[in-house]
């Protein structure tokens, strides 16, 4: 592991490195809650799905200490911690051949406001790509299929965009994973429809009371829904009022506020 | 535009800038013969192109005169430009809130040695990302589809990747166009097929003596190719002598020698 703690002023990288030239990493946002990260070992364990996945090679036996240390060098009580791995310096085209192998970054970023009203989703012109392009299963870099299509989002007063598979199956939210609920079923895409599984998924997926269903869905799926709501780990869930342009709508949030206050206990309990 | 000359040592980008977050950036890799851009028009072009897919707004009317300014204080004669934006600095999520605007970063590289003998092409196990997810016409900083199919070509000793499309038909090479002759007809993959449109793919098509076809193919029709050849800015042309892991071989590679003789001599000419 790497051994400089600097202030973000000074926390730079070379333009060669594959990161910037490429996109060419991994990495993952951790929520900090009275000081500790929640979920910490489902995040090591995607962390290491998606370094498998990328092929980077990379001990991440130190990781925990570090963050630990630097937690408590910044003070940071609620927060994120935000770890990323490029896959190193050097070569200017895509075959890697790399001077200084892996570089790890980790940053403390503040809180973010808590979204407590219902927000507004919109059906991006974009689709999610697909497993057989980029592994889906790895939270890497790529990150501008989800730019563009949350500042689509944004662009017709969105909060957030929802991207279907090239298959036209429901996927997932720009950064968010979906769930709906029906009869008090709820109803989440599967692996299968080319979803990233994030961890306030599995926490909703570990904590609901509610029967969950995970498999691929049409878009119309959800216009027969009693509710739909979004999660990660910033927002943990954020309840939908509607689909643009679709203009469906939803005037239901009570289980996803429900399970909302199930996941803010369990934080509690584990940072206790 | 941004006003500094570094050292590639002192060449440094904040962590927080978007294309090492998320590659949220767009790049050219410009040949220089001679001491001057190849083809630059068509780099500029493309550049613009992939601004505006990618929804990223920057003034280029300053970057020749820098790009002259840096082949002079580097002394760079034979080589390349790379020239990169990346969407700015800012945002931990994907919805860009820019506090420094565009930051544009040009690199003169070292030429590379020629490639003077054929080469073996890989069938990837991956397939190019559609245009559906990532606008196929902008050349952006998401390379990680590009990495891992030119690795996965390394490890089975062949020099360059040959990516379908999600639909299965011939697309390009993971930082190459491809070509093939059959009766002195020249065949490459079109816009429809999902390809990124090499500068050096316009060279063949302006220069080459033989009809050019473009059009959507399958991968079958290599197999029954007389020669088969890639380009790019820095190969030029590379003639490909089997495709593993189909075993199909070819043997005549005189179009492609040709051709690439022509581009030579076009380069000459615009240097002269």
């Amino acid at each position: 592991l790497h051994d400089a703690f600097v202030s973000v002023h000074n926390a730079n990288v070379s333009v060669r490195q594959r990161g910037f030239r490429f996109g060419d990493g991994v990495f993952e946002t951790v929520r900090v809650h009275n000081g500790l990260p929640y979920q910490w070992d489902l995040h090591v364990k995607r962390l290491r799905t998606s370094l498998s996945a990328v092929k980077i090679a990379f001990d991440l036996s130190g990781l925990q200490d570090i963050c630990r240390q630097l937690l408590l060098t910044n003070t940071v009580k609620q927060g994120f911690l935000r770890i990323s791995i490029s896959r190193g310096e050097g070569s200017r085209g895509y075959l890697p051949d790399i001077k200084n192998g892996p570089l790890l970054v980790i940053e403390t970023v503040d809180a973010t406001p808590d979204i407590t009203e219902p927000v507004d989703l919109y059906l991006s012109s974009l689709r999610k790509i697909p497993n057989e392009c980029i592994p889906s299963a790895a939270k890497t870099m790529q990150g501008l299929n989800s730019t563009l299509a949350r500042m689509e989002a944004a662009e017709n007063n969105c909060f957030e965009a929802l991207l279907l598979s090239v298959n036209g199956k429901i996927c997932e939210g720009s950064s968010s994973n979906i769930f709906w609920v029906k009869n008090k079923i709820v109803y989440t895409p599967d692996v299968k429809s080319g979803i990233l599984c994030g961890t306030m998924r599995d926490a909703v997926i570990r904590l609901s009371p509610y029967k969950i269903v995970q498999d691929e869905f049409d878009l119309t799926d959800l216009q027969t829904a009693d509710e739909v709501f979004i999660t990660n780990s910033a927002w943990v869930i954020v309840p939908i009022k509607s689909l643009k342009p679709q203009g469906w709508n939803w005037k239901n949030f009570d289980i996803a506020a429900e399970i909302k206050q199930l996941i803010m206990e369990d934080m509690n309990r584990h940072a206790a």
